[in-house]
């Protein structure tokens, strides 16, 4: 941390920041210069203590962080790749993993279709929501427990293990019956007792990222996940909130070759949330796999005209079916597979 | 909402279009131009109705939302103002509402001499957190429990009501025994199932703005206090996300005389979590009366310098004194007093 | 300027930092912490050495700047406040300063109803475009040369100084012949070829704010300025832009307070265009009296129906002469008057 | 356009809306609903009608546009892709075209060793500034016309067409001699005084997209250019200016394929801008090819440790060699080639 004192602040308060750092054991190191004395503070985990700790204090003109907040979830800290694993299946090695399905459990008939037509098509992990958190209360919120049932059906059906979303803390340990990965949806990434309760569950997590946060509190946010002792986690990039208004949120590219230098967890994206729109999705799924995901996590409806939530962003079967050749191809250029 | 077809759709995709309007009870109008046709679906809740219903059809080149998503929160709905009674305190009358005191409940010693102080400089409601969500796990989390003790006791001594933050559904009551104004925070401003909770409960309720949240997702997250018949809703404009780094977030001005046009609901501002930084408190304390907020939410600590939480965007005590008197004399230019 | 080596940087990496620091005449400390070793670069004038000068090395980390890129424009520079005097109107002393009238110059009819009224009001200097950047080349883009005769007519008639927009490096000296304030426009605050110009002229200048421009830049680009000798610089924030989407830019209320602490130059504020709607624009003239602005920049058209340009966003005579009222008063609690 | 009268508007503020449409040429449908009055607006060129002319009328609650502002960009206007040839290089084709070298033009040798490992690598187009937008006055603002020179003498050498920006619009002749693609940088897209001269110059022409416009405002302004008769139009995505803070600015990736859906003009990305750190720039650069980009415009210096501007985000020549073989490798899969 580099505190900066104010042009002419007086010896009595640079002191009292020293006392201050050396009260919680951190080291002191001062730069006096003509204009103004920059001090700056040492030690290991100067990246937990809040800045404002030295900021409050009089004759102090700003303080600057240079230690990220996040610890357990830096490269620093654990320098090889984590690889999730969900029955075999391993997320952040050599192959691609692609999730899909549709956005909401509707019927039976609907997710055993949408099953079968990612299954056939490459795809390795079912995707369904059972809660649906909507920003209106007149909207559909999902089929709940029955929804989870349903899951569970399709899944020992076709043998493809599930992820879907919890959204209270009190049901991380009902949704976690049936799933083989709880997702922590964008709205939830900072609920950080539902992620208390995720990461004592230490099931295999997908960690979306808040659609307003940065690339440091999310790791951060994974940080209450990896505290708790759970190690599965997957990062998910969905799209920031920015000026542009011609998709429904910009999908942050570039987080993905962030991540990778700042973090040993697997990464992938979804490309459905962020597009908004079905005709963009195939473009942000090759490209994230082009940057280096580890994943992807796409909506596919055997009938998007009919589906209840976000059918303007899912693929058909045979949009799904062409994009996974795609896909695969793109793989190989970047020394990895489907 | 208006269904633009795309230029050269065929007649039956503009069929589809109809059927899908009647089908939902809305009525259709059609606009058929030389370059492309119009459709005009109508009826009363089409506000309510995703647009995605028509995006998805073939031959539909875009969708535009006319009636705004919420319902309850809108002036449309209910045209004369809701003023919320807190114990005979009234917010969104003719007296500015001023609610302030430490961000997080600390010691008895540090409640009661803030409570003293804010009371002695007209402040009428005390804040104070117990459970404190915070972005890292390894940062001060609150005194939960016993900072929810220490409020009751301090407000039976001192007799100002509190507001206090509730983070978890399943503690709602627990919250709303000890506290009469319950807040829901800036990220939990999307956990529906929290505000479920909150509506039900029928406690007032301070509603903070998501930071990075439209205006009209803000009145949407309303609806859904509201949807459950509790209509003491108070909402806290506290800063939105932008590019801006000079403050910790940007303070959306605009946003008061938005929502008085759009809403019947009242509206105070926080300027300490906006600002970052005690230095620049007290300027938008004026701008956000100035501007027509019914209210302000104030972070003051008796000693910031030993502040556990943010005390880099508290005032002191004879600061919060000096502000107050000004505060006034804005209100009453405004028509209105402390 | 602090170097942060990366963890187990080899010594001649290190070696290379502190040669480049020499080189430029600058200062260095080490800090060997256990983990990495942090480098402070020390100078005066490490603010306008490019960070990339050490980010470039191996070895290295990061780079975090402590110096402010600006020097000219900051209070550390000059202490005391700068008063722009515009045939004896000041702008930054004790009275408010307001600047009125139409979007754009259409006929003389229009500019002297506007002028009229908006003296009778209390203004003191006539705004209105000559030369229109639009955002489509279908849209009216000015009278040009023909405006600015008419807006030096008006100004003989009324004894009202005038403001108006230049968007190109070679007319400077052409509007200065008419103008006795320049106004560079928000998508101009970063065309350097312009600013030099506008230094070079020694007129008064009010330098809005590029819509997506930090405070940091606008102050940098004032430095453009005020090195050419011109000393005669308002500030002039008109909003930014953000994810909200109810206003047409969101004005950034916190800049006032930013400003005022960081530089020495006035500030005023440009509610019309932030708004983008005349019913937000009094709303947020008196929150940016009551944050400290020194002035306003108001559009007024004596009959916005029928306005060529932004008569959305205008004031009608009476409803100006209603808020010069209101902000006068807040201008008394302030201290100020108008 | 739809304009939306207020609950309760008189009758004769209905006539005045349709009125005045009828006045520019526009047919009227109206919606007269249960709650609210609805009017479309059609006509062929609603879309360059400003939305202000009806909002301004009394009773009007709001006006939505349906028609984009921009008209000659659009892929409405002209169905098939334009392809911009440069010296027999094909911008828009099957080919990807990649621009390379270094950020400034410094000395001969710099510009010599940078042409000939980038051409030796597969770039087809040599990029490098002589006149440089730079946001500090105390930076080095580029060698000028020296500049240009030293670009003509080294296009020469190696037979490679060169692009550099043009920052005045009385220079773009002079710049026009010399270059073979004029540059318009993003701080100037919407100096529309520029875009005009440009326009009239007919050479072929990067627009770099302004880096908080929107991809319709970037489309609007490349009507200017399109509106002067000059149809060599690049688009270029640099990236946008969000609230993340890891990388300079977001790289949209998202707009290369909503470009491909809106326009007929081509679109390359610079993803050495975007990202700020060489690091970044090989995700980014195969991530937008494999998005359906165009060509890539990437800085390569022959040494970034000395280069005197961006040297943090400058390939070195290996770097880039190595980068290519991938690019490549990506393109076949898109159908494509270097």
């Amino acid at each position: 941390m580099i505190v900066e004192m104010k042009k002419g602040a007086a010896r009595e308060e640079l002191d009292d920041v020293i006392a201050r750092a050396k009260k919680y054991g951190m080291e002191v190191q001062l730069n006096i210069g003509t204009d103004k004395t920059v001090v700056a503070i040492l030690g290991s985990n100067t990246g937990q203590i809040p800045s404002d700790m030295f900021g409050v204090l009089p004759g102090v003109e700003r303080v600057t962080r240079i230690m990220r907040p996040y610890k357990l979830a830096s490269r620093e800290f654990k320098a090889q790749d984590t690889i999730v694993d969900i029955e075999g299946i391993k997320v952040g090695g050599d192959r691609i993993v692609v999730m899909a399905g549709p956005c909401a459990v509707e019927t039976p008939e609907q997710l055993k279709a949408a099953a079968r037509a990612v299954k056939d098509s490459g795809a390795r992990i079912l995707r369904g929501g059972a809660f649906k958190p909507r920003s209106s209360p007149f909207s559909f919120q999902g089929l709940k427990t029955a929804g989870l049932e349903l899951l569970a059906d399709v899944k020992a059906e076709y043998g493809m293990p599930v992820v879907t979303e919890v959204v209270d803390s009190h049901e991380v340990r009902l949704v976690g019956k049936y799933a083989d990965i709880l997702q922590v949806g964008s709205r939830s990434m900072q609920n950080f007792t539902l992620l208390t309760e995720v990461g004592k569950s230490k099931s295999p997590v997908v960690l979306k990222r808040g659609f307003a946060c940065t690339v440091t509190e999310w790791l951060t946010a994974a940080d209450y996940l990896l505290a708790e002792g759970n190690s599965q986690v997957i990062l998910c990039e969905r799209g920031i909130r920015t000026f542009e208004d011609s998709t429904r949120f910009s999908l942050d590219i570039s987080s993905i070759p962030v991540i990778k230098k700042a973090s040993h967890l697997p990464i992938i994206v979804d490309p459905s949330h962020a597009a908004g729109h079905y005709s963009l999705v195939p473009a942000l799924a090759k490209a994230a796999i082009a940057a280096g995901a580890d994943g992807l996590l796409i909506e596919v409806h055997p009938n998007p005209k009919e589906a209840l939530v976000d059918g303007l962003q899912s693929l058909t079967p045979s949009d799904f079916a062409r994009l996974m050749k795609e896909i695969d191809q793109i793989a190989r250029v970047m020394g990895r597979s489907l």
